[in-house]
């Protein structure tokens, strides 16, 4: 049984292998390949987006902050994580070296002074 | 500047921490409410399944566990993880207990014997 | 009430037009902005992978070919649909023309002779 | 060669023909297992997301009324219906049909009187 406790302390690779487990333990790994996992995080991200669709863009934060549409939120993105922690497993990846190179290289693509209040557009 | 060394022993709450940083800096932080991070998240999710749509399912393990394929998946997996950290921050959810949380939660709702080797249908 | 005989040989324009009167009735057009929007359309298309997500990728046509998967699939196929042809409406995109001019480009830049039996790759 | 003059009064049966047409030109039909296909739908909903995701949701409308953001979002729109419609062929599913069936359920779910500007929310 996972301890609840300190779980803010916990590193991805500690939930990985919670997640490992939990996959393990039903037999379920079988039905883990890379596309079948992206199209499980889609179906979590959905969900993530209908929480969110008609609430006003300027209450969003505020409507989330607490209450039920709060845990609702946190399950929500409680499902997309442990999806993108169980393909980055498949796939071999270091979930947290990777998202810490990734803002490493946006220091050097954005200089502070080039981007100050201006949102990168895609072109 | 960021120390990669050990950044797989860092957890999701100083990931947070450095992506709050860089949004301060640049004054990005205004362009953050929920509905935007997650339309956000989902083109960072887009770049996800572009990667994955044409390769065989069951080759696709394999075909992203090293090269330069190997490397986009980590920059995409990356991204992802990036917004679904800002999106957390900016609605007060502790990703890592909510995932941890989740999977406690899971364990009850598919109990090992019930679910060995069976994945469970979304109705 | 809509006259479903003959629906096959409906446009989108008429599809437009219905949508509009559904939403103009109920006094949901308010909620149309595109932002919200197309987080409706992320959550239908999240529902359509939870369908496809854990089917054997070489058997999916096969399975949701008939009975009540089949159903399924139309019905989450319909909604992504819906949501897009509000979307379009709301940006004044004829949808069909637009399907119908990428259609075109698409024959310029993906020759026969090149790309016979090669799935372009996303770099 | 397609014909763009009255292209907004064609169907979707035609532009599913003419999808069908283009794929199997380029001998691409054997890619488009309905995993892969969700897969490259959810990669232009991701791209649909990025031309939305940093504009300020009350003026989206507007910034996409016309000019290269307008032209650039009816690309995306338009690449999201072919997708789409791809699928809903190998399914063997008539889109337009499902549609109209879909409203039509709609109308009955949310009756104008209980509706009247109230936006049903996801439980």
């Amino acid at each position: 049984m996972t301890d609840l406790v300190g779980a803010e302390r916990r590193t991805l690779a500690e939930l990985t292998e919670a997640v490992r487990d939990f996959g393990r333990e039903r037999d379920w790994r079988q039905f883990h390949d890379p596309k079948s996992l992206a199209l499980a995080l889609v179906g979590e991200v959905g969900e993530l987006a209908e929480l969110l669709q008609w609430v006003p863009a300027d209450r969003a934060a505020e409507v989330f902050a607490d209450g039920e549409r709060h845990t609702r939120m946190a399950e929500e993105l409680a499902d997309v994580l442990v999806y993108l922690v169980t393909l980055a497993d498949v796939v071999g990846v270091d979930l947290t070296a990777a998202a810490f190179a990734k803002l490493e290289a946006a220091r050097s693509k954005f200089p502070v002074a080039a981007f100050q209040g201006v949102a990168p557009l895609k072109a």
